[in-house]
């Protein structure tokens, strides 16, 4: 085995019997705010990385397989996405993906941690790039949820990039069925909204398939696709939702022509052929996810450990 | 962060910076062979697991991807495998998948650990399911290069499944283009090698870069693939090759036939879309291999970590 | 730093931040019993190491430093020791230890749990060295506060070797000031009571020091007193009390009279200077645990963590 | 068990099969010198700690029992302690401890590592409490073997306050009969010198035991003496030597005295009865160390785990 370098370690654990391990080099930041524990720290396996309640959030090496998965899918679905709302994404690259379309006009982002976007902003300037300083974005600090109830605007696509409803956290209300049905009622008739969900390995599908299930409840169009981000340690659902687009049936050409039309700079993990493969899921992901009959609801809550 | 349940964990160290927790229920099996320490635990992430030398080979839940992801991508594309040739593969899980292909007539599997072999027969049952025992195998404890050296006889698909060839281990003889190259003589017109080759992460893509330049040196047609195996803790690498039969040009709903017509059982990891999928690498992956200038040669062994 | 041998690690978590680790060959029994979780392995660090609910209670290596600590204080400071209750000690050790003095007459130990002591007659047979079946031991399965409260019999020595009270578990039944009444109205005259009584060190006190403060409530004389047993990973603390006699006032010529006049075997641990040593307490664990004001009492518990 | 409350842990390492677990709260220094890796660090356990080449050195709850009982013992049993020599020391905390008997009149600290010695001065006030500005210091960094080489100065005292020659490091050039013989002849007639000597703990008592037998090879008076400071995961052993002087002969009453007379301020861990407990080693580690053969020389280094 290779021999271990560091005396420091960040335990990352998935589940009570499983974790996955990065050896620190320094740590930059640890606050406990109002909502969670934020961690920024250094390590010598993924680069600088953000920790929140001691689940690695993204790292410096490998954000960009997250953040491009996350955000791409959709925006590269829709035909002309201007407006744009964000719920979360804290670390500032969400929004870094977005404006890489030049079509994009407006983009609000609704973050209920005023101090995690602060410390992102400070200590993770990789990956903001300086978006938040871009004029066609709007931050608040709210709970999105509430301001979504409250706002009469509508949007092309939706991002929901939050920490998965695992245990009771209230993060859930942010997951639930009444969530997405006052999602979709905010987005334009073409629009789009697309989360992480959770992981894919198949001792943790749970989450993933309940907010499949969920979203189905409202959504004719339900895309659950998978990336592989390995600081995370374990594979990565996503989900790609709508009314009337379905993601699945847009070419690699077609993904790459409007890539090349629309995207500022180059990206790194997205193109067509994987767009395309990501939506190939294997056959045990696909029958695990289907065959789920859970939903998750305000008055119904997940429980993954219980 | 889930608490965690175990006060006994595994550390599957990854790198010198980076490492994969399991917890242990109990230890069936640990012993140092000739070659290499073998255990055998029972985990409370993944059920029963065989590590060699600190590194986790499979798992009882998952070792399903591993092995179908292994074998028949190159199985499937051939028209009529009868004749197959093992190198590794301890487990007999590798055979288990082979021998569900109701055109073989004939598998040799050849592994230089008889101990590990014994021990996988006894405590790894679900892994083999009596392939051993079946009429059609054939099992030689001997070094795989000198009997491919030695031989004339000819296969139609050659199945490698050694641990990956990190640091100077006598494992990377069987990774060399010298290897390659007595491999591509043993087969048939239509055969194909297959191999695992570590991993995709981008932080470790050397081995599997360097492991697809090797092989291109040899073979037309060489095709890298990922699956994700979640108890690797990082997604895995595989190479198909080839001199006429190329696995991408073969449709989904061939593979679906194929499967349908020759396979015993119930494949759970693979079909057509996951045959497909696994192909459609992301972007970064693909540049990274492509680029990747080394080789790996009997006298020029490929170093990780140094 | 060493560099870690083992892939596979007990970790034994003393609190919330600290913990000890030891490598792990091989686990040779795990149970979950009515009472406990059982667990005995065999370490790189301290050999075969008994292991109740994730913490450590001996090692092969070093249980002689604490059942030699834990039974000759007592014993050795009572003129004549016929007849002996010891309360737990399922290994078996301290029976081992008792025996050795040639006055004892009889020895009664109660334990509650049957499946730890016969899973340690089994897999500890240098523990125990045969002394369950010294004609001199009666062993019964039962509530020892709850035999106490029933019998009439009175003993010469009284050995506690239970867990110590941590969290709320039932063992502090056998904590409190109520048990410590009843313990001792069932001592000869020139009785001792000894137990063990959690950690010295200075982070973790407050059980030894609340255990203290909880017997001098009950007993005039009460002598507090220190062992390091390695494989604890702390210090480890220790009380004799009783109504006559004081340990300390024995010399270290006393004691080694009395040693070859009546122990059987040669003591490795043991002897005058350890005696008179283990009392001279550093300033610090004096002057903590004098100033506690706990006690704990039926309806009082003592939380460590809360 | 506790569960475990943080997610970064410091595992000190402190043979191949065995380590202590620190949680981590935050890293506040982390370099690399010429000479070692620094790394001061806050934990949950003993708050801020020291860290050497990833092994602990000292703690903030903790430190006051190694440096009074590196010391004190030789500092007391000295008649007029006046002018001290101190290899090593980094902290500060040695000075600190010396600086608080009256009598000194001039401290000659000699440390190889400036940086280690500028990052505990701006890290660690609660260790060195402004020691390094006391006008009878003087601090000089060099080799301290080559100044003691050519310095015609005597010393009341010489404390040895380096880390132990594990390994073939360059530190165990400070370890030898060569050096002790040196050391000697830098001694005024009363002298005495005090080092730490390494663990305790029976699996481990090589060092210790090859120190001892070093230091008996030169100076007629040699006692070994034991503390426990449970940040360090294991009991720790240290050694006082002279030509006369016999701390073992000192009274309780004695050591309080002089105390009294001549420290400033209040001592934690030190008293008459800390003193004379300290001496009194339990019996295994008397006969350990006693039996022991090795002796360490120039050209004969002690090989811990070969």
């Amino acid at each position: 085995m290779p021999e271990p370098k560091s005396c420091k370690w960040f335990l990352d654990f998935l589940s009570p019997d499983e974790g996955h391990m990065h050896g620190i080099k320094t740590i930059l930041f640890a606050k406990q705010t109002k909502y969670q524990q934020v961690e920024i720290m250094d390590t010598g396996s993924y680069g600088r990385c953000l920790v929140l309640d001691g689940k690695l959030q993204s790292s410096e090496l490998d954000e960009f397989i997250y953040h491009e998965a996350l955000v791409h899918p959709a925006m590269l679905s829709h035909p002309d996405p201007k407006r744009i709302f964000v719920v979360g994404g804290g670390e500032g690259a969400t929004l870094r993906e977005i404006l890489r379309h030049k079509t994009v006009e407006h983009v609000l982002m609704v973050d209920i941690d005023q101090e995690v976007v602060e410390s992102c902003k400070k200590h993770l300037p990789e990956w903001h790039k300086g978006s938040f300083d871009d004029p066609r974005v709007e931050l608040k600090f709210l709970d999105a949820r509430k301001y979504l109830e409250e706002t009469k605007d509508r949007y092309d696509i939706i991002v929901i990039d939050i920490s998965e409803p695992v245990e009771e956290g209230p993060a859930y209300l942010l997951y639930t069925r009444e969530f997405y049905s006052l999602v979709q009622n905010r987005l334009t008739p073409n629009g789009l909204i697309t989360l992480q969900a959770g992981s894919t390995a198949l001792t943790s599908l749970t989450c993933l398939s309940a907010v499949y299930q969920t979203i189905k409840a409202v959504f004719p169009i339900v895309v659950p696709y998978q990336a592989c981000i390995p600081s995370f340690g374990i594979p990565w659902g996503f989900v790609v939702a709508s009314k009337f687009v379905d993601p699945r049936k847009i070419s690699i050409e077609e993904i790459n022509k409007t890539i090349s039309k629309r995207i500022r700079g180059e990206l790194r993990y997205y193109d067509g052929e994987t767009h395309t493969g990501q939506f190939l899921l294997p056959k045990h992901i696909r029958q695990g996810i289907e065959k789920e009959n859970r939903m998750i609801e305000d008055n119904h809550p997940l429980y993954t450990y219980h």
